[in-house]
């Protein structure tokens, strides 16, 4: 199974899965950088929750999303999903960045905080996310998400597990 | 603003928003059981999700949820969103059916736990919520996502916060 | 080094650790039935805050612990950590039950809710504690405490990972 | 009811709990300056458990504490109720120096992550605490716990309310 080549261009950014031999053969920060990059496929949930990575660094990742109509709850602002949904890739992904090649991680729990709500008209919204400990098996991260003035929306933490890929 | 009705029956389903005159003038299991009975539209987010509402009772809120590949996440499983979605969903609203009239409800803060991953063959899950207190100003819920076969994939808890519609 | 005899009785409880060899060589339950029954120390920590191990079944640790002024914070009620202290203590226990002989366990991350304060007045309180899921590398446990009046005082749950004690 | 005077230094730190009267006439910063003072007494729990405020900033507080055999769990370390209270210590008064006079603060929920066992080798920990977010009814803030050579112990997060005091 080869990857499909994918442009990094959002406009025809292409979505899929990344093979089992390619999650082996390259180090969290590689895999990352490849999708960035558009070498690899972005992830499904990206396009369905209209997100997406914006940096990497080693111990951090920044995405980006833009909170819609098709985002809302019934009452009339976005679900709490979404931003659980991007604090989670967030995390996950600035914890992904420190895993060596032949692991990969899996993650045991998030716990996020809302302070504000989003709206249609909050527009492109940054999630921040850094590890703060980094061990053999555990690795905890936190993330923030912030408006476009700079405004506190959401902030969470995680708690995932390293592991050999089989 | 009025509240366009919407059929209860899946292939139907309207969504959309809830007016806040409707939002303030019933309490929130009235709202609830109308929106399961298609009276008011469902959220926006339970379409792009594929989620729904499936039982209501004081206290007491069961979603279902269909993971498919548009959920996944770069590894070939259902990104943690899918679940932290779902859970929030009906944690959220076993509180809100003991809101009463006047009041609404915001969720302050929702804590995820990962078991097992889900995939598209998983095929229909179920997440079932319940309150664990109801305070005047303050309430927690948890809740769980099992399969099929009753095999546990999620729980989670919530913290929410009661307030005056103004 | 061997582990001192002590008392299951209350007044002439003894307190102190249990050697390595005794942890390698019984499961999690015998070693905690062995302190219920007196066979081994009970841990300093219960001596210092008034609590102790009071029921054990696989899976599930009931305590009990009495709150006092020694416990107060500034505003004169209990201190959080109270709470924290015995909800940690019943959750790792019902999780301790089931793991087996040449196994240990270590706490990743609890989370604690509170919901009413306690007071000296209070009296003795029972904190319960079962587990949610069980792997073989992690489980997951919850628990709450209750008054003598069945009131809700605080509840939690917590992530433990389970260990080869080398 | 009166204050007794309590003197700073460590030795002759008077324990007791604030009056009424002067919870409510002085702000939180103002408070726990007086407890850092010894103006006002420290908190019985800070006796018990070993520990006691070191620094206070607007949004931020600093605790010391001293972890000891007297804090042991069955098996040899540090029981998490210790690290619990000091988390729970810290970020709590972070909040406490931004609650405005007349109000009052209690802690909703605490979450504390596990990062490396204490000993009473370990020697003096720090537990640093800064709010996250400051709203009218909701506060959050996070802290961490590190060892003498800033090797991280815990780390936690806290949503705590708001209230006018009564």
């Amino acid at each position: 199974m080869s990857d499909a080549p994918a442009a990094g261009n959002g406009s025809t950014r292409q979505y899929g899965n990344v093979s089992r031999e390619t999650l082996k053969s390259v180090s969290g920060l590689e895999l990352l950088k490849g999708m960035l990059d558009g070498r690899y496929p972005g992830p499904p949930i990206a396009e369905l929750m209209d997100f997406g990575m914006a940096e990497l660094a080693p111990g951090r990742a920044v995405f980006t999303g833009r909170p819609g109509r098709k985002h809302y709850n019934p009452s009339g602002s976005v679900h709490g999903g979404f931003a659980a949904t991007l604090l989670d890739s967030a995390m996950g992904c600035a914890v992904h960045t420190l895993v060596p090649q032949g692991q990969g991680f899996t993650t045991l729990e998030i716990k996020v905080n809302y302070v504000r709500p989003m709206f249609e008209a909050t527009g492109e919204v940054r999630c921040e996310a850094a590890v703060i400990n980094m061990g053999r098996t555990v690795a905890t991260a936190d993330g923030k998400i912030v408006d476009g003035k700079g405004r506190l929306i959401a902030h969470g933490t995680t708690t995932c597990m390293i592991f050999d890929i089989p």
